[in-house]
């Protein structure tokens, strides 16, 4: 027996916006894992087209983290939800300490999403993946009727190896410690605010996203002695610190006049009346250390090109345990609280 | 210094819908976390609530794999979203062969959205991990404003580990292979679509949604030498074979009269025009196993409670490659041809 085989009934390269056919599972899905997907992120594993990606890895513990990114708007001074997507999820596994290397991607689009800005986006993804040094190993795509979600939202999950030597957990604050910010905070979070806002110095304000695992391996290579780290993304440095004191049962002591904010950052936050200690960073990370390896461990982030404006912000106390405390350069001390509810939706 | 406690200022606990601050990093979110999420899926790796899982797992390749389920209604027939995503993820591990171990969840959740039906859902991903030998180790919440996702999406991506022996992949096809299914076909599928058009049918049709990895232990502890497996879910079976046949360059040929359907299903899509080869499954397995150990796959499977209506339905052949044929019963055949728009949109 013997059929020929047919050609396709549909203009399907003509279309410049998602389809429902395109998250059927069927011809028009394939398309878009052709032309767009593969297109961007292709490797060798993630091209085998199966449901799962099968790799090996070298030995040792594993990090698995996952975030869904649903950032308004999509494209932002510094940054689009895509790259935003991968540099988030590769941060997350990095501040375990481990290295990252492989990323899975869920794309839910709104029916009539222009492709282009798909491709956009997808292209980034592609280039934040490189430059991190990982690869996009499986995939899924979903559409869902126009209406029924808000443009396009992106879950990126992430697997790391973590060297054997490091143990980092929010569980590991030592009074004493030295707390370390790698640079300015608030940048993400002000800059979503601000474009979305229209307000008028949002030229000035740029997300800070970036992927963190080529500091966070300096930081390592000095001593792998770092107690706990984190990016302070969603609630801001604030939101980590409470998390980190309450984890330990200890105290944290921050020197206010100590943390870097950029100039116009510091302004926009005041003219909304927003606390920068509360507001998401993309490209930040806070570590704490022990004071002997403090020094070298900060020399190190200042010699690399996202940890140049580094400093220690303050110390782990043993007093006050769960609370975090802010001189305020009057001689006075802030409580610095966990934020409650929410100042920025969707700010990534 | 010595600082007093606050209390919280919010009645949270009384709250009885999702608020945008549920998703803000803060204390609303740590109060989800605690009350709905650890409640329902907590273990020693999630109860750590570090950004990322790290955990070690035996040797061997890993399995990765992601989904996004949007399906609507988030309960429907036979399950609910939160069962959905677990065996479904579960299913995409397992189907590479490796037997599944741990799960990240993410959701994205409309504010407003009512915090029983959320603990209802997440109540049974606990059932569903447990059922299936699989943990959460790490997790996202993202609370959006009313209107921007309808009501709730989760993503689930899973890691299990291939055994050494195992080669399973859709460009293994060979001329002779039997392709084996696991019982009747599109269950799932239609019970959504049923259920979502008020159909009186409605209650005799219900989701065959189940974890296949206990299947699968079985059928390998028969023989390692599965050459492909898949569960048809998006696209269905006719989506599934046609992707084998093309990934192979095999041709398949089917006997209709072999794929066991349920005479409901065979009902609803009747009236509602649906070829059931294009209708998604989510307790499904199609496997292409040599001819030699066909019965025995067969026998074990049968068995087995997910898999007493498997059958044989038909072998992959060298004539026609890319072509999926079935005989139609009157000694003709017809083309399987890969679906190519969206039928049953939303459908998981």
């Amino acid at each position: 027996m013997k059929i020929d085989n047919f050609s396709c009934p549909l203009p399907v390269a003509s279309l410049d916006t998602v389809q429902l056919g395109h998250g059927s599972g069927g011809r028009l899905t394939a398309e878009l894992i052709d032309d767009v997907f593969l297109a961007h992120l292709g490797n060798e594993i993630l091209g085998r087209l199966e449901d799962q990606a099968v790799f090996s890895l070298p030995p040792g513990r594993l990090a698995l983290t996952t975030d869904s990114y649903v950032v308004d708007p999509l494209f932002f001074p510094g940054g689009n939800i895509g790259e935003l997507a991968v540099n988030g999820t590769v941060n997350d596994i990095c501040m375990s300490g481990a290295r990252p290397f492989h990323l899975s991607v869920s794309f839910i689009i709104e029916e009539g999403f222009p492709i282009a800005d798909l491709k956009r986006i997808v292209a980034s993804m592609g280039a934040a993946a490189k430059a991190s040094g990982v690869s996009v190993v499986t995939g899924d795509t979903k559409v869902v009727n126009k209406g029924s979600c808000d443009k396009l939202f992106i879950n990126t999950t992430g697997i790391g190896v973590v060297p054997d030597n490091v143990a980092i957990s929010a569980h590991n604050l030592h009074p004493g410690d030295k707390i370390i910010l790698s640079g300015t905070i608030a940048d993400h979070g002000m800059a979503i605010m601000t474009s979305r806002e229209g307000l008028s110095f949002q030229s000035r304000v740029r997300s800070d996203t970036a992927a963190l695992n080529g500091l966070v391996e300096v930081m390592l290579a000095v001593s792998p002695e770092i107690h706990a780290m984190r990016d302070p993304t969603r609630g801001g440095l604030a939101a980590t610190l409470n998390e980190f004191a309450k984890a330990s049962g200890v105290g944290i002591v921050l020197d206010g006049g100590a943390i870097p904010v950029a100039l116009e950052v510091r302004g926009a936050c005041e003219i909304l009346g927003i606390d920068p200690l509360n507001v998401a960073n993309e490209g930040k990370l806070v570590a704490v250390v022990p004071p002997l390896v403090a020094p070298g461990v900060l020399a190190a982030m200042r010699r690399h090109p996202l940890g140049c404006e580094a400093a220690v912000i303050g110390e782990v106390s043993p007093d006050n345990p769960g609370l975090v405390a802010c001189s305020t350069g009057l001689g006075a001390m802030r409580i610095v609280d966990m934020p409650v509810g929410e100042q920025l939706p969707r700010i990534c």
